[in-house]
């Protein structure tokens, strides 16, 4: 079996994003403490107005797509608007279809109040789940996020958050460990 | 009491959409059948790859702030992609705030298979109560979107679905007229 | 126009529940801030075991229906249990629908979470949409609730959560206002 | 590894209920196309009075916990009410915990409208997800059910479900399997 790949996804391109630094801890964490390969992938690298569906081959998304195609499960980082995810995380969601395909996905909720991202992820979950991803059980809300890093960009209560991670971690790796070799012993 | 103002937004700008057939006839009944005024608005007049927040000022959204400030409704035609809205429609949505308030607002959904949208609407009502506006009782669910069309691009049917807009209409406007009253008669 | 009556409805009868101790609350702020009648309704005066549709008569929940037919509006008190809504909350609403149509409502959450309730308000919202309730703007998340009363039983910071229910009080007392307004003005 | 066992729940306990009928329908098929031991159970059989959390023995809940516990998977069949799920199955859900984690569950919806239940599967969906369960992408909608079935009991258009269902089955078996085997040989 290969080794495992799961990207993170930083899924706001919007100014002034505050989940970007969430996604680099995120990804230091993630890139520290396990042996899986990763990326750190900035939703800002992909035309935001592409509005190709997903059945038609489209260079712009291409790269996308092929990332997925790879990928053994995904991470993503994205905040709450209105109560719902950022439009521009859908349209790039809406850009892959059977590349999602049995492979586990947390998400890390970002939020200026204190609800984390709670409401953005019930309506990711079943979007999600409806392209054959595997929510995990937990996620990570960092709730009132302009209060959660310090002057230098570190974050406070660090071994909190590295509590929360390594469970989120545990559990997305032991899906994406038996799910891959389900994908290699039993193939379509 | 100045004369209702209800537009109707398109809410997909995908390559292909079938919801601009869907959005005309809506628009055509609502003309016809009530004396309300309208304007049929395209999501595609807007920038897609707009990321400014709503507290931000922006020449490219100004448009559709000054559209809604005006508005006493809205009528939002959309389709459903992955059992959610369409990323764009979010965006457009996020980029507009107190302009919301204390309006209702009336979906219809669009879809290629059966269940005509209801997925999507779902997960809009939560964000369109949160920002303010009251979604309405009933909804229209126009399924199988492929099929509704005759060659000449007249939907099959007519009657039934006239029958069950002129109940979304009716609502709609019910509570355009007496909200707009109290907006007028108790301002905050 | 008569008197408002905005009843307040304790939507847990879970054994231990700490909802309780929330809905007291949020009924004794009602009763002493606002001028309207009340009445704190608590779910385990209903049979749990109704699976009566709402379209038969039933002499179990004609009470809760009556109530209903009396409101004009209504505050609703829940725990998130799993993400959702308490099952007998769900009985209960069920068992009524027209009495539900055109009146405001505020959701009141409670969590042993640090989330209070957004994720089962997520549930509820489109559901009391569709009964042709409005859910107002705003709600209050009553999380990490075993830390908020002390050992009194009175809540902590107090003034912070007046200033959160104000706020919720206003707003749905606006609409209950001016929807009582247009049902007896505009009457379908 | 021993045999499969996959129950399936009747999820509703209303009077004059119409998803019995797809329960049985469904039970008939799974049971005659694969060779998996399963079981119909009617949540008529719990107490809907049930009120006791997760966490506290309780010797009414206890069979479905045994059951769960036994289980590699569930189907749950069960109707929409006001666009969510019946308050009955939400009650039995919440009255187990850890018994669900790492297993697949699929969904059958039955509605009286188009719709066929797909607005409760987004809500079932998280909840469903937050308790360790995996959703499988696909899902069965018996929308109109009143004219779904012959005056004798029988299903009309049977090929058409036994296709729909035999693709549910197939990726709900994959993930049964898989699982099962990853459980196994990854114990936490």
């Amino acid at each position: 079996m290969d080794k495992l790949f799961i990207p993170i996804l930083l899924g706001t391109a919007r100014d002034e994003r505050e989940s970007e630094k969430v996604a680099k801890f995120v990804f230091d964490q993630f890139s520290k403490n396990t042996k899986i390969k990763t990326e750190l992938i900035d939703i800002r690298n992909f035309a935001l107005s592409e509005t190709t569906p997903s059945w038609v081959e489209s260079p712009i998304i291409a790269e996308w797509r092929e990332t997925l195609t790879k990928a053994d499960g995904l991470i993503i980082v994205a905040p709450e608007y209105n109560h719902g995810y950022p439009g521009e995380l859908k349209l790039l969601i809406d850009s892959a279809l059977k590349e999602y395909e049995k492979k586990p996905v947390a998400i890390c909720g970002v939020s200026s109040s204190a609800i984390g991202g709670a409401r953005m992820m019930q309506h990711l979950i079943p979007t999600l789940s409806k392209l054959g991803m595997i929510p995990i059980k937990d996620a990570a809300y960092f709730s009132v996020v302009k209060e959660l890093f310090n002057q230098k960009g570190k974050i406070k209560n660090k071994q909190k958050w590295q509590k929360i991670l390594k469970k989120i971690f545990d559990e997305l790796l032991w899906y994406a460990k038996v799910l891959k070799e389900g994908r290699i012993k039993y193939p379509k």
